[in-house]
């Protein structure tokens, strides 16, 4: 947590001791997850919409049909913020002031670039898949060209990333401790179920073991 | 999912067909969570900012510090954009388009009131606290004077609520169910590990039945 907020907009401003702005750590938040929530607004009228992304290098890149308000609106260079966050255990307290929550988030600014060239649109599409499912890209059919054009792929640099982390029991004031009322944490995770065969799936087609193991990089922490 | 949009903005604009205006399906999804991302923006400059909330009849409850900078642009009157997701399972297909995510979120608009009140801010409070964990309330030590000072509570009313949700298999492209690709869903789910002790808890407290059997309204969906 030694690195320098890379913007001022980028600098966590409430409890900055819960910063970071490395890149292990806003990387390690990034290929946990796979769900963000991306903000932008026209004419002052904020819009905030969940989708999935991948992250290749010092990219993230975002992906959705070609007539996507929100696609349409970005890749014309307006001002994005993107929000990843793990949630990893309820905190509670002796005092109703000092429950919490224990999380890792990553919020990005900046504006996207939208992927034009057919070969790296390609190879965008292939790192969300593979940031979501690896090993999967080499057993579905690729996309065609018509696929392509109506697929919309942006990419937005992680120059002004920052994470926010809070870990650990809960903080009480002193004079609280001595109280009757239980405190600790509930931990949280994603669990990932036994996958369900398509209905229509072929006769004899096998789940693939990246299927059947699949669980995110990464642990959760509480 | 009969029930019309409520304002323009509110109108879900891609696959139409997976949108739902209902409160009842609103109410379902905002409970069942209790971390949304909040967008604002100032001067074109969107923030996206997770935080925990708490539903309450017609309205949805934010808290925080009363320094808090989204707090206070929010109080200002700035219009606000609230998000819940669930991610309920991924969908993978034999092509690479036609993978997606079954999810079920809701996006909300609109402004907050600031609730000033002392007796009605820990009303919203208690709300805030028992909505994430029920029955947490009784036991803790309430909010004091300067605690309530020191804490900033919005109110934002569920007029202008949409859902979106996404359920079931992957649906291909007809020529494509014949490749010999696995398709199908791996279903998720948030999974709440045993409550750990805080090191400092008093002894012989022990830990009670809403904390050891904790979960959330609803199920997973896939």
């Amino acid at each position: 947590m030694t690195a320098a907020p890379p913007s001022s907009r980028s600098r966590v401003k409430r409890l900055p001791e819960r910063a970071a702005y490395d890149r292990a750590t806003v990387d390690a938040i990034l290929d946990e997850g796979f769900l963000c929530h991306v903000a932008f607004a026209t004419d002052g009228q904020p819009f905030v919409i969940p989708t999935v992304y991948g992250r290749l290098g010092d990219s993230l890149y975002l992906h959705g049909s070609s007539a996507s308000r929100m696609l349409r609106t970005l890749a014309g260079g307006v001002e994005a913020s993107v929000c990843v966050t793990h949630v990893d255990g309820l905190v509670l307290a002796r005092s109703a002031f000092h429950h919490s929550v224990n999380f890792r988030s990553v919020v990005l600014f900046g504006t996207a670039t939208e992927v034009i060239d057919p070969s790296e649109k390609q190879r965008a599409l292939q790192a969300i898949v593979e940031h979501i499912v690896p090993q999967r890209w080499q057993d579905v059919r690729g996309p065609s060209a018509q696929e392509l054009r109506r697929t919309c792929v942006l990419q937005l640099a992680l120059d002004e990333a920052s994470a926010k982390l809070r870990s650990g029991p809960p903080l009480d004031d002193e004079e609280d401790y001595g109280l009757g009322c239980w405190a600790g944490v509930i931990p949280m995770r994603i669990e990932y179920a036994d996958p369900v065969d398509d209905p229509r799936l072929a006769s004899g087609v096998e789940c693939p073991d990246y299927v059947t193991g699949y669980r995110r990089p990464g642990s959760s922490h509480s």
